[in-house]
């Protein structure tokens, strides 16, 4: 195992990196053509020893996977120079009829393909577990936060009252659904011979592709999917959302943690400081979680072009097309899932900057509040407040004493407008649809 | 209802167009409107009197579209000054109350979410439709060449024998797969206020949310999605699947449509022709889908990228930049879906150039087959076979002439490499596979 | 001509909307007709007088623009019923030879591909006038405020001091830069007949084609390029610039208009504001600017996928799938440039605000000069600065306290720590750096 | 130097792979912190000595890679790391001053960008010279073929004559199109300190930066641009140029390849054969090539979308989120090169094919020309050409037959209808115009 690439750590962090390494490809090539061995014999075409002889040889230890690579070039695929060197190793082990019998009766595709899946399963499983995991840290924040009332923005200004624990309920919702729909992602087995006939199984191809699908714990899909990348295209998708899903947090997170807002920050010693600036708190979980969403929807892009380019029964360029960016984009959604889970899970709510916020406007971010607490009180509750709010905004003035002095000779108390400018008092129902929020997301989790 | 664009009967086929123009969207957003109001009313919140008053006034007819569309850069979007026509048209009736009540509780993005999930529910449904009568026809290709041999290409190389069947099988099965996934989305209502507490309901935001969902009939989330965008990113996802499916099949249709090929053409009468290329038979069809899927990725990034970045309670640009791409993708994906549509209802299969593709290669197509069939007859046959088919290659000979003559002396008889090289013998389990993804999809079908 | 489309003053705004219109497509492609006939004449190979004839027949009034578009649909272009039009009308004028001569020796995408270096041509031109007015605005500004010290943030956190008018001159250069990208790009004529071979010229092919782009002022090229699409490439990646020129200025702009920033704002009477929520001042045009900066970027992949497949003399659909990403990212670009335009040329920067954004850090802003005017005065200034930075910000003290009490006992007076912590002082090269971009700004702009 | 990654020799093929590699970037790292001393004390803010040795030390064997990226984490980028790592070795060597000078004045971001353009340089370098490779290739077949006639196509059906010169002159067009805007782009040094002021220093910032540039030869721009990303923009762009001018000449040759058109083949010993399909000859050089070029428009896209965010003085997340897409857009724009190169380079033209491809309409290819050469001999060539077409592609007879009957009775010889229907007679201007592009050409490579 080599150690990170240069930008790795910051790029293309946690589990998924390795799940989707050439060793680990490499690996699910070989367990594949082990599997097709032990498939056939399972379906009779070919002998239990020699089956067994050929999955024994399948093992990584046994490959030059340098060699591998260089004569990749020759065939436009590496598993052309796998096979032989199974082969070749299998000759030399004197046991020609499983060297005669490895890949029988399957094309390239249907091997790298099956691997593809096998690959994309297991890191599909590494990011969907990092989203879970940064979900599962949104809804503690959900929950402990729950009735901290702080300023909700829109447009980047700031509109009325919400709760902290009703915007990280936000967040675990968005990290949830892109987690459920990663899990529906179904990857399946591949396997159809040169042209998706079975021709070289001799009658018996659908049972072998079924015993290679119970094997590999695959879906068993009806034909060959070489040119038919429906499920490809659907992976891209789903990780396209997960990428989304992980940027928007991550935004709502570098902004949070502005200098001048500072109602979050990362607390992890050692990270985000800066020798020259020592005030800086820099967010770096969040600010490369959000790097690593931006290169998503691209790579989302290359993948359904690859997939809308497949002709006849095996594409001349855009099957080859769809390695590197599927790659690329299971490995970047990894990174921003893994980052994310990081920054969540070290998040520190400050309670005085996020109560320091609600004062900013002086008193108008409640406007609407006491627009709708006047109704039936004064003849036209909207042009007083209005005209009180621009009066309190043109002079610097708290908006409290403006509503009070317009409001002198009604019955309206300046209690009454204090109430009506209490934040705390109107986050609206935050507090109930966070309790829905999580107890139906328990009641999801429970299920199994 | 105006007129096609100039470019709209090739990049903007078929029902999607209108199911996602300027008067579907108005139509849409005075549904909700309308839908808002009633469902008010079913929640004890407002006066059933004044409610239907407000939903009768949500008329198409009412609005003045063109002054709405050039007033709602002021507050950039266009619920503002359709709210504000809405109140003034109702308070130039006399109706003051309901004046009052248009929109109450709601906030911009409610309306023009939830009347773009009407829309997009309508044109998915459309994109679906057409899909779906491509898939039919597809499956009646398969059905109907079930057994017809053709030469089956990789890397556009002949390879191998396939049936026309198979490969329309294969289309068949991409197109019910996106088919199912558009299906498989579910639209939902938005509703949240201004910052998705649902505060100015006064405690009952979230029965009117329940109201509005069963009015629309649409799925009714656990909290506000104003910028948690998981749904548009799926939706996205699942339009990328579409569109990758019909530019494959439509790549098919080019390439079969071909003059060297000609195994397929598109019979619609006084389309396709040249009147100064009278031998061109243009699949006019084929070629619009495929431009159409071309332009889907791009969108799809783009959706997924303005999904990414929405912050906070409402996003600062990410929320607008979702709606033309959006919209674009639908198009887009439809127009292919119903060019592609069109291609295969009409589309005209050739035998005599099926035949005869299949002996471009003068035999060698069958090649593996041979080796297949000398095995255990001969020592080496894959040697044999393979000196053979470069012998016929080099030479311009009948492949089955030099192999008569390299197995001259063996047991293996001319009508035994006859057989080995007859295409129809030799296209594996084409047949049973078609049979079985017929009965699937039969199945699939029969299920409510 | 028809008004604007529900949201296109939100998303398409500017001249740039009317420069891709319909109307705009189908004036290029007539005043393409009426040049070729006329560059015919030029060139010997069509009498003059019916050349005339033919010009003055290419009139907008003449066609009927919906039928063309339904009739587009048979061969998959505008330009064939527009012929057929022509055609029809010049020989129901009697004018049966200039009838026959319409068209001579073109193909369809001759006209249609000179027809958009045409359309493009004028929208580039709107999209780069929005732009250099956007820059100007900038410019002004770098220039009014060369000296005002700002705080300056990285990965949102404040840093160190720069100037309001380094920021602005930044904005400047990146808009200067998309203005020249868009300016060298060359749109060249189109001319080759059917395979670009100009066989139906009679020899006189490239004489018609040279008359031909001087008539319209365009490059002429040594080849046809019907599928060489280098040019439109080219196109689409100054536009992906430009784009992103516009949004990240525009991100800027809503960063400093936020609530807790409130450095700049939108001074346009009667836009931004919100009648429920009095406080708000949305930057509607920074807003907008930057939402339609988020599509282009997809669009650019759509260009870019399209030009990438063109195969041999004309594309089974690449070239149909330019037509839409390339109108759509033109008119999203331009739609960018012209709200940046608006929003810069209103734009309020606010003193206060900015002054106040330099005193939140209680002078830690300032660390790193204070560790620069120690050097030589103190052993270790670094580890001095950082201590009494981290005392500072543990115990909310102000800067120059913590720092006072730590170098007691030196020869550093509390005048020369005010001094180290003066934001305005330690702007470096701020207004020298500001001064050499003006002038090389005029200078660049007095070449003509 | 590590060895090829698993797929690397056929998605990441030729020189460029190592010009963006790990050890190429860290030499580039190291190459800007040395300059960045060297060009201090060229400025005068730093003894030469102490920069000759902070520039010695800048030596990759002296840098723990692996640590250095594990460290990279931490601050988000690799570039603080290597400073430590630097200033530490310089320690252990005694030469205190030196560690202390490292570095002095920049930010890290400094020494990224401008070791980017670095690595950017040399591989836009080794991307044109395989591009330019490939023209050369091409513009030696138009020479060599410059009148060979051969099948003309359009939406992939027979058209009208070219030369497979003329053909072969569109490509080299293409990619010299894409060479020349490589080689346009113009990489310049970033030199601005933490927030682009110059501050740290003294007042010689420019100074330090004219130096800089003048060391690394690269340009020197007026204001930093560490968050305008116009230079990265157009990088992106001109590379998506060169990949969809790669891909639609790949496109070209795999189509060419087919089995049934058979015009050219790769003529690479051991390359693209298949042993159980001995027929096969897989243009595996232009397949890869387009595969390469499907990958870049959605990495242009990425890297667009990165340049649209950045924000303030460095970006929170668009900054890290260049890195990775961008390299690999150069990556598998080099790629696509490298493989264009060598099957351009190996290309066989096989002349019998091209032959029989004419031949192939029975003569309704050259249908336009008969039309051309009986105006003014018969009063309805169209008519009379058109119905002859028809009669000739619905019995399946020679054109020039049934022609010849429809003439019976005109004075249009047999001998005249066969010169019409000669496909050498009707090439057009094609050879007239191969040589003005190849004189061009040679104008051009004659400039210096």
């Amino acid at each position: 195992m080599t150690g990170p690439g240069l930008f790795d750590e910051i790029l293309a962090r946690g589990a998924t990196r390795e799940a989707v390494s050439d060793p680990a490809w490499l690996a699910a090539l070989l367990e594949v053509e082990a599997a097709l061995a032990l498939a056939s014999a399972d379906a009779g075409v070919l002998d239990d020893a020699v089956a067994g002889t050929i999955a024994a040889a399948c093992a990584p230890d046994r490959v030059d996977a340098a060699a591998l690579a260089v004569d990749a070039a020759a065939s436009g695929n590496p598993v052309v120079p796998l096979v032989a060197g199974l082969r070749a190793a299998l000759r030399s082990d004197g046991a020609d009829d499983a060297a005669a019998a490895v890949h029988r009766g399957a094309t390239s595709q249907d091997v790298l393909d099956t691997a593809a899946m096998l690959v994309a399963r297991r890191a599909v499983g590494a990011v969907a577990a990092d989203l879970a995991a940064a979900a599962g840290s949104a809804a503690a924040l959900a929950a402990a936060h729950r009735d901290t009332p702080a300023a909700g923005r829109t447009l980047l200004q700031q509109a009325a009252p919400v709760t902290v624990g009703l915007r990280a309920a936000g967040w675990a919702a968005g990290l949830d659904g892109a987690v459920a729909a990663l899990r529906r992602w179904r990857p399946a087995v591949q396997l159809g011979g040169a042209v998706g006939t079975l021709a070289a199984f001799a009658g018996h191809g659908v049972a072998v592709r079924a015993a290679l699908a119970r094997r590999l714990d695959l879906d068993e899909p009806t034909l060959a999917w070489h040119t038919e990348r429906g499920r490809v295209a659907e992976l891209a998708g789903v990780l396209g959302r997960a990428g989304a899903a992980v940027g928007s947090v991550a935004t709502d997170l570098v902004l949070l943690a502005q200098t001048e807002v500072g109602e979050v920050r990362e607390d992890v010693p050692g990270r985000g400081g800066s020798s020259t600036l020592p005030h800086k708190r820099n967010p770096v979980g969040a600010v490369s979680a959000r790097a690593a969403s931006v290169a998503a929807p691209g790579l989302v892009a290359s993948v359904l072009t690859a997939a809308s380019g497949h002709e006849y029964e095996r594409a001349a360029g855009p099957w080859h097309a769809e390695w590197a960016p599927l790659r690329e984009l299971i490995r970047t959604t990894g990174s921003g899932a893994a980052w994310l889970a990081d920054s969540l899970a070290n998040l520190v709510v400050e309670p005085g900057a996020v109560r320091a916020a609600l004062d900013v406007t002086n008193g108008l971010l409640l406007a609407e509040n006491v627009t709708t607490a006047l109704r039936g009180r004064v003849p036209d509750p909207k042009t007083l407040v209005t005209d009180a709010a621009s009066a309190a905004l043109d002079r610097g003035r708290p908006f409290a004493e403006v509503l009070a002095e317009a409001l002198e000779g009604t019955d309206v108390t300046r209690a009454e407008i204090d109430a009506a400018l209490d934040p705390a008092a109107h986050t609206g129902e935050s507090a109930a649809l966070v309790d829905a929020f999580l107890a139906a997301r328990s009641a999801t989790e429970d299920t199994p």
